[in-house]
């Protein structure tokens, strides 16, 4: 975000702040940040964008929005929203906040794989917008438009409901299907050998970082949960008319499938 | 195929022949192949290549095989090779067919799908070639090469266990998180709205023609039964760590996952 913040020229300077000190020498390398200081230092800015694991977010957030300056706004990018929103609406400095989650990523984190180009033509989204001042969201909906992306309102509660299907479940199949063929195929060289772009693309979210996935899949536990149930019982049916050779149900199974096709052209 | 065929030069007239007249127009105006004429007229060539659904293949092949010109050899390039091979195990001409599995392909179908770039630096693997005579072993060798593809051989069984893990489970996961999905959101616009490129790669299996993939699973229904058992083992263990709220395992669960990170690296 930074690399497409100072690319577009919504930015003009920006400071970065990493716990991972490696991380902040490879920002000021790959020049993802102008400046590196101090944790408070970057509070300062006009403008303070956290992206760190879920879990942490609420208690961070709460002490930063208390060390803004006095005109900064701060907003956030994580992928739950309910628990923080929670968290942060009691907040004196709660008007400054903006809860958002852009629907742009890849399976690799770290500054190495930033991507100025992520952003374009994707969707961001808002919640609670209500609670944020006019001043802060104005802010912030200018920096998403600016990087040419549409923002969406959504309250938390249906955020997280959504966030549980469309990604978090996809996150679950690709880990399960991974551990499952490393399982399976003993020798490596078989997976390598044998496994086609079908298998790459399936299995490819099975690639993202257990300290992001972990936070965000406990803290929407309960959607999660229910996605997960859901998949079963579908994966279930499945079973069963393979087990019993059901021709004419696996097409009509694989048919209804395909539906998916016509929805993706719009992603 | 004929179109990678024609560029590499391995090929000087290709005639097509399909059920589908659709197709056949299809084909021909795109330039796949030089002549439509019948299928007796395709079996007169000198390499016959047949792609039909796995399920047609057994009959189809051995009815080919007697009806081959004197010099013909005929390669088949499906996904399940045990059924076929014990089919044509006794046939008369058993020495003119080789049996293949080029691990290229996409999940869109028919002429239009058509990508002559689909097998450089891909796999293709040769079942029983012992089986095949010289001839017919050396022209479909010498046709893979020319399409800068490695052959491995690999005995039919083999194949087809590995390829219900690699290739056939990765479909019934995408299958299955596509109704998962549709059956959870009503709306289809949240879907657009709310999914993103990992979603999108999740599920991209999903769109497989529901002709060819019933064939495929049904054909080789005991194997890919076994590795949806493995599956629902690993997806019954996340459950049960995400019910629990058990950190430290689900941490640990992920980074099992990311394994198949270097073998990915590999394909």
């Amino acid at each position: 975000m930074a690399l497409a913040l100072k690319k577009c020229g919504y930015a003009t300077e920006i400071c970065g702040w990493d716990l991972n000190e490696r991380h902040r020498q490879e920002a000021l390398e790959l020049g993802l940040v102008d400046t590196i200081s101090t944790e408070d230092r970057a509070l300062q800015a006009e403008l303070v964008i956290v992206a760190i694991p879920v879990d942490q977010a609420a208690a961070q957030i709460a002490s930063y929005l208390t060390r803004l300056s006095d005109e900064g706004v701060l907003m956030d990018v994580g992928s739950t929203k309910q628990v923080l929103c929670r968290a942060l609406s009691g907040h004196p400095r709660r008007s400054r906040f903006v809860a958002t989650h852009p629907i742009a990523g890849t399976e690799f984190s770290g500054p190495s794989a930033a991507s100025g180009g992520l952003f374009t033509d994707k969707i961001s989204l808002i919640c609670e917008a209500e609670r944020s001042g006019p001043t802060a969201l104005k802010r912030v909906r200018d920096l998403y438009q600016q990087l040419q992306m549409q923002v969406i309102e959504m309250d938390a509660q249906a955020h997280d409901l959504h966030m549980a299907y469309v990604s978090q479940l996809s996150h679950l199949s690709s880990f399960t299907l991974s551990n499952t063929i490393l399982a399976l195929e003993k020798e490596e060289g078989q997976i390598s050998n044998l496994a086609g772009s079908g298998f790459a693309s399936t299995v490819r979210l099975a690639k993202s970082a257990p300290d992001t996935w972990t936070a965000i899949l406990l803290e929407n536990r309960k959607n999660v949960l229910e996605a997960l149930e859901a998949y079963t019982v579908q994966l279930e049916a499945l079973r069963a008319i393979l087990q019993a050779g059901r021709a004419a149900d696996l097409r009509r199974y694989l048919e209804d499938a395909n539906r998916i096709a016509a929805i993706l052209k719009r992603i």
